[in-house]
């Protein structure tokens, strides 16, 4: 099978740099891969040199990373980013992948793919390193006010691509709530709990208490964006302060310091296990085409990641899961 | 200055046993407190012993942990919670204590003690390690659905609790949310940081980012009652797993298991520094008396701490604070 993946040069803080890199270390790893590159090719072009598989496609507008998503969206059709979606529209490319911003992603997603039919909101899906096993959040922040039949949705979406992308057989999806019983919760996930009870169509575990979540006991846990996001920006904040107050413990004593020399390599094991770019990007799912967000501050390892991540979901028909569960609704 | 607490002997995984020897505790460390410990006399008669300044107040009935909160408080009038919030009441006690089941507590409170004139809904407060100073974060699940004028009025309760009881002069404010722009949040959290940034009645330091939370930037954090216990979970549940995760990393080479040996005194200091038991209890502010919920698996030590707590409270006149502020409203 051959893979051919959009990729956005211009979007993120190290643009187009550590996009470009990241795209030489992918095709240098993926033989498979082909990368369709876009963005300005009098910036971009020597940076690429002579790397086979990478084709670079000029676009002489970029978004930046603070512009207001709509506007900069519909002002800029010749875009790096909104030409790189439109390459999934067209079939171009089995995939997108921009580090720009999520507002923007989002938008140029929504105005050039379009939605799954019968999808009412797209999802922002983070997979995260639980301690028994990944799984995956969503929402992550797409839509801060949320009906319950969108949740039950997210939980559609999020079973297709465990399925498909992370090759688990039957993914077990559970609701992100104050206590395990059904009728715990605010009104939005008490009625959320009886929509995706009844669904059906995806294995429902119940809830999942926010204290069992990092633990990692099901593999897909539902959330509205605003409480999705919480979640994620939490946890980063979270674990750099504990490394940061377990680091001023050990310094304050001899034998800390000389343990905490000895711990370094194992701090170092326990951090990559924290990384984000293990999993790579973040998908939206919903979207009619696959398109992944790369995170802002993308490296090329992060680049890297995002095309392992696409080529695993395009080989696992993520798209074509999502529509036949979406048939179903 | 002597104070004067009820404690409900019975409420918590571990009472009465708990609770009598945390009772001892306090007033082994305190000459000024005298406890009125509500119970079942002959349980607990011999358990105090002679000690000093605890008064035991025989109450024949007891609320379960998992007994319906409305219903147990409404059938036991005699038990010894609601016989611990009507010592407050009645001006038998300025403050009253107990490790009981959340509703239960509050429901009592509610029923007994009533609430402050002006407030509409009183909220879990809990103070939290920071990792510059510790800050107080409520609602933390009294109310999990919300309207923006709770959100404002735990700011005035939140403000005034860490005047009075913590000793800091001008508390500043933030709400929790997704970003720092007050357009950022959905619906209730945009509401609330319109509320909230023209109140005037306390010093609003913004939104603050679910990521710095942890760092401990200001002295209140205000979220609705779903949002601040998932947070609360959430703490306890990822600091859990990333310890464990640690270990593990450390039991993976013969460097590591030298140095986790020589950090076991950090990580004990490290631990003790995200010990709940630390700060106390959760005040139930906005009530009409000083109510601290201890956590339910209250070891003696979460009682001396509660006591401590609940002493400092008192003796910075929070429930004045609390008063005087909510008249401006």
């Amino acid at each position: 099978m051959a893979y051919v993946i959009a990729l956005d040069a211009m979007g993120g803080d190290d643009a187009p740099e550590a996009i470009v890199n990241g795209a030489k270390l992918a095709v240098e790893k993926y033989d498979d891969v082909t990368l369709r590159l876009h963005g300005m090719a009098r910036v971009i072009k020597d940076m690429v040199g002579s790397c086979p598989r990478i084709d670079i496609v000029d676009a002489d507008e970029v978004i930046g990373m603070d512009e207001a998503p709509a506007m900069a969206v519909r002002q800029k059709e010749n875009s790096s980013l909104v030409k790189t979606i439109i390459d999934v529209r067209d079939g171009l490319a089995q995939a997108a992948i921009s580090a720009g911003s999520t507002g923007a992603v989002m938008f140029a997603g929504m105005a050039k793919a379009g939605r799954v039919k019968g999808i009412y909101r797209p999802a922002l899906a983070v997979v995260l390193p639980g301690r028994q096993k990944p799984f995956m959040l969503l929402d992550c922040g797409a839509n801060v006010d949320c009906k319950e039949e969108y949740l039950n949705q997210f939980a559609i979406l999020g079973a297709a691509y465990m399925k498909g992308a992370m090759g688990v057989a039957d993914p077990e999806v559970r609701l992100v709530n104050i206590g395990l019983e059904k009728e715990k919760g605010n009104r939005l996930y008490k009625a959320a709990y009886e929509l995706m009870a009844k669904d059906g169509g995806y294995r429902f575990g119940g809830n999942v208490e926010a204290r069992e979540v990092p633990d990692g006991v099901c593999d897909v846990v539902v959330a509205d964006g605003f409480d999705g996001n919480l979640i994620i920006k939490y946890t980063e904040g979270l674990s750099k302060t504990l490394v940061s107050m377990l680091k001023s413990e050990l310094m304050s004593s001899f034998k800390g310091k000389i343990g905490g020399l000895l711990i370094k390599d194992s701090l170092r094991g326990f951090k990559s296990r924290l990384d984000p770019d293990v999993y790579g990007g973040a998908p939206l799912l919903g979207l009619d085409g696959l398109v992944i967000k790369a995170h802002g501050n993308a490296r090329p390892e992060t680049i890297l990641s995002c095309v392992r991540q696409a080529r695993e979901a395009i080989k696992g028909d993520v798209m074509g899961l999502v529509k036949k569960a979406c048939e179903k609704e």
